[in-house]
């Protein structure tokens, strides 16, 4: 196993730590800012198959972050990995951020899912309940729903029938959490995302767009017919919201979430022109046929935040300015 | 791997085979039975963990039975019996009744429900793709339920968050083969199951008892306080049911159906009473404590049936007939 230490362990605090898993990634890395800025000691678990040494590259030298380069739906490194952070200080929370990314691909070849998306947390459940970690925070995903028509998809409805393995191996992920906080956790948060868009991208619908315009500025393909309609959050209105969960004083031990904005989404012709818009107004946009952009896509589906509303969080910004802004970001990290 | 073959494939007919995974335990015996009976040909996989070559002795000499032995979770060994099958005419569908049986033993180690309950499923699902099998049954649980309190259990009831790792497995395989129903699948019934009793007893309440009482004929010690309250289907009842929903004609792609009987059930006291009058009337009943037999167990649920009764099956027994004729086969099938 390649580990790499950052800072020195020496340079560590006696505080308990969080263990961030994925934090090298889009939205781990996100949360690792968040919690660093909090005072929160952090350990970074990641094996950077999407995650970036330099998305952590303004931390590097921060005295509260520890990184380990591990994949974590691999027994023994897992376990090496829980051993070693353990080894200075107790873990009071684990964040589990990691998944395959690629609903596509996963759909393709099922054994990414199971391995990145599904034993990732199979393997992280031995380790915490080794090691008594006993708080578990899980990026969970509105794509456990299932495509159910035009039904308001709530926490409480069913039967989830997903129709990726990559929304299987979430739901799977869902399960056998549950089971462990029957057994040791006293605190599981099951958050299911909604899209997330912002920096430092590393998938998603537009930084496809920005790339295909890279390679050629007078089109832009689009898969699927453009009116697959979906709501999107800005990833620093979900960190907001998950730390908003975490922290809150009356809680249920197992708390299912879904988090969004409180609209009903955007279409991907829209954030089609949006992106031609900025990036290259003369390119013409060309749809594809269908309304699924490809196998596992859900087209259109209305997502209900009530329950989080319902606790006094608010996004900051809706899916129009989300987008928007993430649009500037992106074509910011693009070109730099 | 090993592999048994009865009888030679010479014998078979060239009709298209169901394959019964888990064929040689106690729902699969029953189901294999009642396929032959159809004139249906059979090929059984089994890894005889709980499964026995008794349970198919009646049927050895069968001409439409093949029997492989295989552990369906290991992917070569899956890969192996299904070119085996397949060698001599096509499969036309999969019944997967296998998994762990032992609910406990799968809490203690997550391991075990990991191999055995989920990844059957998922290693079926990648032959079932390669050789192009369409329609696939599944025997789902109760178990993915979780605790849901007073709430009546229907189909379209939300969150899911099992309290097992059996449970979870059991989710875990629904959305698994939910997604494959997207790709390949035409045809898929995921039943849940009730708890379900009859012979060859394998595991369950009432061989524990009946066991207990063997041992010890004036005592009966009983796991929690006896009141859980659980709703029992006799494994006759339970073919039916999934032969019905099988061939009904018209069907959705994916049905999820609940099975069991019409009633709220009966009590551990009253099935450990009536083990007790049946076998050894002079023993006293000695009752632990709290609502929990074991962890992972649920105490009291309300089973809705409504959707399979609404399609116009309904059970010939209710759950106390149910429990009371399998007592009497269950002590026959002990003191033979």
């Amino acid at each position: 196993m390649s580990i790499l230490i950052i800072p020195p362990i020496k340079n560590m605090t006696h505080l308990a730590s969080s263990v961030v898993v994925g934090g090298a990634g889009f939205i781990g890395s996100n949360l690792v800012m968040r919690l660093l800025a909090e005072g929160i000691k952090v350990i970074v678990m990641d094996n950077f198959s999407a995650g970036r040494h330099r998305y952590l590259d303004k931390f590097k030298d921060h005295p509260n972050l520890k990184l380990i380069e591990v994949d974590i739906s691999i027994r023994t490194q897992c376990r090496d990995a829980f051993n070693l952070a353990s080894h200075n200080g107790s873990i009071y929370e684990i964040w589990h951020m990691a998944a395959n990314s690629d609903i596509s691909a996963g759909v393709s070849n099922p054994n990414i899912d199971l391995k990145d998306t599904f034993l990732t947390t199979f393997e992280l459940l031995l380790s915490a309940e080794e090691h008594e970690i006993s708080n578990f925070h899980f990026a969970s995903s509105s794509a456990i729903y299932g495509d159910l028509g035009s039904a308001v998809l709530k926490e409480d409805i069913g039967p989830l029938l997903p129709i990726s393995n990559y929304g299987a191996m979430k739901l799977a992920s869902e399960a056998q959490l549950s089971a462990a906080a029957e057994k040791f956790l006293t605190r599981l948060n099951i958050f299911r995302f909604p899209n997330v868009v912002g920096t430092p991208a590393t998938h998603g619908v537009i930084l496809d767009f920005i790339k295909k315009l890279a390679k050629n500025n007078q089109v832009l393909d689009v898969l699927g017919n453009g009116a697959q309609k979906k709501s999107y959050l800005h990833v620093s209105d979900l960190i907001d919201a998950m730390l908003f969960i975490r922290n809150k004083s009356t809680q249920d031990k197992v708390e299912v979430i879904n988090i969004g904005p409180s609209d009903d989404g955007v279409t991907v012709k829209w954030i089609a022109e949006q992106v031609v818009s900025r990036v290259s107004p003369n390119a013409r946009i060309i749809f594809g046929e269908g309304p699924k952009g490809w196998v596992g896509d859900v087209p259109r589906f209305t997502y209900s935040t009530e329950r989080l509303r319902s606790f006094g969080w608010f996004p900051k910004l809706n899916s129009c300015q989300s987008v928007s802004q993430a649009i500037d970001e992106i074509v910011s990290q693009f070109h730099r």
